[in-house]
């Protein structure tokens, strides 16, 4: 990638004329949130965000999940797993996130996101109560027991480098918004805890105020 | 970026649970697509891609402007302008417009995007119907007599390099979906071309078809 400073963000003036957030989220009756899930390969994550998705939809919300189907085979096919490489994949991931909020979407993204320092990153991309980090929590035992897709024992057979809990860190929230405990509750459980913590907390009606002009 | 082959796209499995897009279509009552907006600077293209998602948001309808400001600010922060960086630019934005699709939303972008082989780039990304080119038709004289920011003339003082349309080239759309004269028409009589194609090709009725499974 070039990163000539001279170059670099040139051309670019800010406009007005935009729907203002609010007016957007007035209308549909919502507000964009970004839920960040984390946790371990086989700890829930992606089962809890479609579930989530799917009762968010069924209500005639709007709701997206961001995971790796979607974004690795696409926006981040041109990244690998190097160290730079993990930390830019969700970067990204944490700017998209960005544009669906603004756009009064309630997006939920499902990554391990193991490093602390890359997910406080997009938490401070976005705005205070834009950003949800929800533990999806469960041990390295308990996730290697159920192995889902034989990613564990690949993993410790050597066959794949570097995987999160086995042979590489997962570095745990320090203060979460939510801890989902994915090894004392059903999934069903776990999805209802998050949509009964968007309901908490006016995510599922639009903001006060009125709408601004035009 | 790290393009190592042995470690890229590993540890990835597709799985299905999923909302639908037809359901999410069906819920919202639109279907997703992306409006990419191209044109030269000052031919309109911002002002009419905020106009109509304005007018859509109006009518209660889910709709999202992909520009300069939200995207070379956040996601393209780290490309610069050189050939590979403006072709990843639009590869990138891309990419988010086909995730908005997935979503449901009208999708509108507003970047000169000026050549042939990355728009039909971002064609093929998108499966047919969810990709329509908007080709935003002014001559450079005519822009340049705008000249609104004053980059025209900038430009031919040679302080802006490869500056589209003087400098650098602008390939025509050559099938573009729709035109906007708009050095013979309104802003306000483009906005409504634009959504009354809308309306005419379906975009803003959900598609036929029942609910898929649970």
């Amino acid at each position: 990638m070039s990163r000539n400073s001279d170059t670099r963000s040139t051309n670019i003036t800010w406009h007005a004329g935009h729907v203002t957030r609010e007016d957007r989220e007035r209308i549909l009756g919502q507000r964009g949130v970004t839920l960040w899930l984390t946790g371990l390969s086989g700890s829930g994550k992606s089962t809890i965000a479609v579930g989530v998705e799917r009762e968010l939809v069924q209500r005639g919300r709007v709701a997206y999940v961001l995971d790796g189907d979607n974004i690795r085979h696409g926006l981040n096919k041109n990244l690998g797993f190097s160290p730079e490489d993990r930390t830019e994949n969700i970067r990204r991931i944490g700017e998209v996130a960005k544009l669906f909020t603004d756009a009064g979407v309630v997006v939920l993204t499902s990554f391990i996101s193991p490093y602390r320092a890359d997910r406080d990153a997009v938490r401070a991309l976005l705005a205070p109560g834009d950003f949800v980090e929800v533990w999806v929590a469960a041990s390295v035992e308990a996730c290697e027991s159920r192995d889902v897709k034989g990613l564990y024992a690949k993993a410790r057979a050597g066959k794949i480098p570097e995987f999160t809990g086995i042979s590489a860190p997962y570095e745990e929230p320090v203060s979460p918004e939510l801890v989902l405990d994915t090894e004392r509750q059903t999934q069903a459980e776990s999805i209802a805890q998050v949509v009964a913590y968007l309901e908490a907390k006016g995510y599922l009606a639009a903001r006060a105020g009125k709408l601004a002009g035009g």
